[in-house]
């Protein structure tokens, strides 16, 4: 049976909130999922929620109640509130009919499985969530195996980041490392070290991909630092022909993700 | 000689500020851009900023410098604040030195040049503005003509599509029209209208993009509707491997973006 909370000051509500900043989560170590979609595509993979909100209006739903039962017998906590208290958890003006609390579980470079696909993604200082959850979302897509991010990244458990991977975040495997750290894991066994760069006349398509490849990517304002363009095996460009010089870095992150992924579909074809 | 505002209810300050909220962009017929690198976008490509507000600490800044020269020269107000009333303008922790605002010029389907580029994007009721600029910073990087917004858009010239554009609004070509319309328009004359789809077995690499392409992205949640991918030419698909069934819509983009583009560097070379 679920826990029925009406109140806005109840304490767990509040509790369940203050997870959309990241000294709670650390504090905690749980982190929130927004949506029916996202939660199942969680429970799918494995994840399991500590606690699920739903909106009362959403009782009935055949996907709500399969997770709000998959939830109570691992020993979940269950809450039954309105709209309005959903509403102030989420801060969207349309909330999620549903908001999932689950565990984090930070990894280091040592849940790598290099053998595990063809593709990883490494991304150095990342700052924007939305990026990064858009980099998982399509990470996801070609079949990657996760994403390592490098020193002062974003948090990949922030509201927003869960949001833009819609989902991926819980089939991706996300490890957070130091540069250093992760170049010295690297060298110690099979992997391809590709960097996005301008400083190359490298074109992105005229480049062998080998399995497995690490695509390294740069932070939004300064792209790869020289010392770490200095690491990889190979530096690739995205060919422009506009005024602009750089492209947003989830997008050049998928264009070069879907030209390795095509590569490998032409091989295997 | 540059105005000095430092007080925080000043009413110019108070109305570029407004000018974050869309109604009072339609009243005044003017919108923001943030930073020295998009203001000057702008100003190479031949927008003329109404009004510069700059931070007093970046005066003598010789980009700064140059525009406030080229503003003050076309008339414009050029205004110097503090920092603290610049982040008030742009609701930004790290505000950028300098706002320009600009005149709104909306433009219908008879501003499109369709021999103008061998490629157009057209949007079908696109949500979120962070979307669109993307979408246009990627157009511009491939070389396309602009991006035609249809039916129930959101607003190209909102804080959040201008900043995402990196300065791209400024260089393509934005048009908003209606669905009908458009369909009409593009009848009459050359263009392949291609959709982004899961609604057909083409894969976006097998299919030969024929210039002017008009790439047709449907709404984030929902994709195109039949009665659009039934005015296509052709429906094309991008292969996934993952447990998603979809990509960021931006992302998507930029993928068949890059095809068309790089069928196009292919048949030149």
């Amino acid at each position: 049976m679920p826990r029925v909370i009406t109140s806005h000051s109840n304490e767990t509500i509040k509790r369940i909130r203050s997870l959309r900043e990241k000294k709670f989560r650390a504090r905690e170590g749980l982190f929130l999922a927004e949506g029916m979609r996202i939660v199942a595509e969680a429970v799918e993979a494995g994840a399991v929620p500590q606690m699920l909100v739903y909106a009362d209006e959403a009782r009935g739903h055949p996907l709500l109640e399969k997770l709000v039962a998959q939830c109570a017998a691992a020993g979940g906590d269950v809450i039954e509130t309105t709209r309005d208290i959903l509403h102030k958890i989420t801060e969207k003006d349309n909330p999620q009919a549903l908001v999932g609390v689950f565990p984090i579980r930070p990894l280091g470079l040592d849940a790598i499985r290099r053998d595990a696909s063809f593709v990883w993604i490494v991304c150095q200082s990342l700052k924007d969530p939305g990026n990064l959850g858009t980099i998982l979302r399509t990470a996801d897509a070609v079949g990657a195996g996760g994403v390592i991010l490098l020193d002062q990244s974003c948090d990949p458990f922030s509201v927003e980041a869960v949001r833009a991977s819609m989902g991926a975040l819980f089939t991706q495997t996300v490890v957070q490392a130091e540069g250093a750290a992760f170049f010295d894991w690297l060298r110690q066994g099979p992997g391809q070290l590709v960097g996005a760069s301008l400083n190359t006349d490298h074109d992105y398509q005229a480049v062998a991909y080998e399995a497995p490849t690490f695509l390294f990517m740069g932070n939004e304002q300064s792209g790869l630092p020289p010392v770490y363009e200095a690491q990889c095996d190979l530096l690739v460009k995205i060919p422009m022909a506009g005024k602009a010089d750089s492209l947003n870095v989830a997008v050049s992150c998928a264009v070069l993700l879907y030209e390795i992924f095509n590569q490998r579909r032409r091989a295997a074809s």
